[in-house]
């Protein structure tokens, strides 16, 4: 069984910043990607056509200047070459896992994974979840679906290969969830941050307990955006007792798990170390753009060594800002960054480009009234010039002063477009167990 | 990456006879794992306190007198020393997964393995898919409960370890299965055999598609009995066009697959050799008995190698025939059984046992009317003088003549047990897509 390499960080390789990774050992890993991909996969040999693949010395120039790859096209090609596409430069009998997107905006989209590439997503997501806490003598209950999606068994399998005890949940069934959590006493919880509401309701109701008499030490979330909120952080983790990390950030396409926060929470750090090839690119132009202090873009990413349906400079959509390249008091070395958003979720209110999470920083600094459950509705078709946001109250207490005109002129400071606001009573939203879809088209 | 043995074997040890085991591998592996729990166990250092291992030669002679292990002692210890209980000769950071049993006749036992306990999991279960049929370049849908039970995360790690790729889809959402078969098109399928009347109905309702056009090849079965009944095995293979197989038998709390039939269809393989060690007793006077061709008797397990939670001399409760010791046709060495019934499901109608295995046979002997549906209805409480059999019938044929009467006939000639013979309209009872609960104490 792997060892970490120290107290606080799983794998050496952690300690390499974006630069070192970048001049050293990136140059020869991606010649090689690239010369396989062309010569194994019909989808790149089509796309990389007039390629001349160069050597390490040449092939970070040229690599600015390869066509980008979308989930759109990989959609396409899975449609014309069904089940699992022409991206696949391995012989079908080295399939270990088949995997889904969830496919709420699109058809679900068919992972596939050798065995060497599990073997990897386990590492990075060990890398992960050790930055964010969970050690070998913890027990961690893993809620996240296990029906076909890479959050199901895959994370289980990282869970494991950081050697935590896993009690294999998944979603549905919060009474007996609270039971075996109540039997087993784990210290970790695994799961979407919007899952900690249904849990508490069914708590309070079925069981008359309050989070914090669960006795969880650390809550590990991943699969959606809000625990980086710190107004929603604070709030959770005075409810539930726990530290609540940002442990889980990652693409379904690409790698499951590739960000995690360490305990300097001081943004995620970049964990593909190895293994992924990560850019960006300016979100108005799509040009590269350094990854520096302060830069904001879309986050590209390429696959290094995936033997199952490698990326090249897959199009993320998740616009990130980069924190600090500086190496963390952790010595990690890696780039720090936050997700602002994905740009294809990003819409645009009267002119103004508006982002859900800019719109979930602003109802979490009213969690005083709110209790953090809410959705955005807006047009179904654009231009938008309807917008609305409908939150749920607390139920003890009675309307501030003036909180609607307040929470308008917040709506108006910090993304300059002015919402109808709709207060509703508690329960009143449907709760999911997984990620929910905060921005309905519905007017 | 393991390979397999042959095209026939997937370990070597499969070739030995448990004759051979027993006299030159097991002996030694008893001394270890006797000693190991005489120290390390709580549990086992008090059952076996006057207990004076003695060296290999004589163990075996040794073995016969031990206490046996009962489910009720593992379930008041987990009540006493919660919440594992006092049967862990390992620290508790060596845990690597915690599942429990299904619960039907008692609180649930929680199971413990270590990351080695899960490799030797792993190992059998491979052997067991194997000679079931599946192999490296096959495709497997997996419809077991990943939530906690063994037969999700555990069996799922045994299809991997064998090297086919797999599709972890769980129970529930059996539009989405079919979906999914359409799409992947899989060629073989891990169930309940139960499953298939749920799924056949989801098949023709919503998608207006009979079961063999799924194109399944093959049909891995577990977790209930039925497959190894002729008339249903040829029932479901005409309707499903796959070869169905008896793939996985176990026992959650010793090993979780550890027998399963080969191409020849003789009965199950016993498949634990090296990690588990066999014993039958007499089922009455609870002696031991050798395990030799008609035998009939208790199934007594001994973990052989397992870390956590050990078991010595575990009586599984299960009744079951051994069909042979000779060296299978498919090269394999070790006895072949057939699962009778579980001594604790027995039931004694005015003075004579039956077991449910014996009545499912001769409801399988009339699938030309019944459907395959059915429920036994008993006392709440002994003595049982009420005996009924609800069957679902065919809705497309007519009641032959004489049916009922015949049906009557047949258990009296089989079981030497008349029953109340009640045929409802098919669709009626509850379908599940976990274990079916055919016996029912409600009258």
């Amino acid at each position: 069984m792997k060892k970490p390499y120290s107290g606080i960080i799983w794998n050496p390789i952690e300690l390499f910043s974006h630069q070192e990774l970048t001049s050293e050992m990136i140059p020869e890993l991606l010649v090689h990607q690239l010369n396989r991909a062309k010569i194994g996969s019909p989808f790149y040999r089509k796309k990389l056509v007039d390629l001349k693949i160069p050597d390490k010395r040449t092939i970070l120039d040229l690599y600015a200047t390869l066509p980008f790859t979308d989930k759109s096209e990989l959609l396409a090609d899975q449609q014309q070459f069904p089940p699992f596409g022409s991206n696949l430069p391995v012989r079908e009998s080295k399939i270990q896992r088949i995997n889904r997107t969830s496919g709420t905006t699109s058809e679900p989209l068919l992972l596939i994974l050798t065995s060497k590439d599990v073997m990897n997503t386990y590492e990075c997501g060990a890398r992960c979840f050790y930055a964010s806490g969970l050690r070998r003598h913890h027990t961690v209950i893993h809620c996240m679906n296990y029906c076909m999606w890479a959050g199901g068994y895959t994370d289980h399998g990282s869970l494991e290969h950081l050697g935590a005890a896993v009690i294999p949940f998944g979603v549905g069934n919060s009474r007996l969830l609270i039971e075996t959590i109540l039997r087993i006493r784990p210290q970790a919880l695994h799961a979407t941050p919007s899952y900690l509401t249904k849990l508490q309701e069914v708590l309070n109701q079925d069981f008359g307990l309050a989070p914090i008499e669960l006795g969880l030490q650390l809550g590990l979330f991943g699969g959606e955006a809000g625990i980086q909120d710190s107004n929603f952080r604070r709030q959770i983790e005075k409810i539930w007792g726990f530290k609540a990390m940002n442990a889980n950030y990652g693409s379904a396409e690409v790698l499951s798990m590739f960000g995690a926060e360490c305990h300097e929470r001081a943004g995620l750090h970049f964990m593909g170390q190895g293994v992924l090839y990560p850019t960006l690119i300016d979100m108005t132009s799509a040009k590269d753009i350094p990854i520096t202090s302060g830069a904001v873009g879309e986050l590209v990413l390429t696959n290094l060594v995936k033997q199952a349906q490698p990326l090249i400079r897959y199009r993320t959509h998740d616009l990130i800002e980069i924190l600090s390249t500086d190496r963390c008091l952790c010595g990690r070395g890696s780039f720090r960054f936050k997700v602002i958003g994905r740009n294809d979720d990003m819409i645009i209110i009267k002119g103004i480009n508006v982002f859900p999470t800019g719109i979930q920083k602003i109802i979490n600094e009213n969690l005083d009234y709110l209790n953090g459950q809410y959705v955005i509705l807006i047009n179904k078709i654009d231009p938008i010039d309807r917008f609305v946001v409908r939150a749920e109250v607390r139920p003890e207490m009675s309307e501030p002063r003036d909180f609607r005109s307040k929470l308008q002129s917040a709506f108006v400071a910090h993304l300059a477009v002015r919402p109808e606001i709709e207060l509703i009573a508690e329960g009143t939203l449907p709760r999911t167990e997984n990620k929910t879809k905060r921005l309905q088209r519905i007017l």
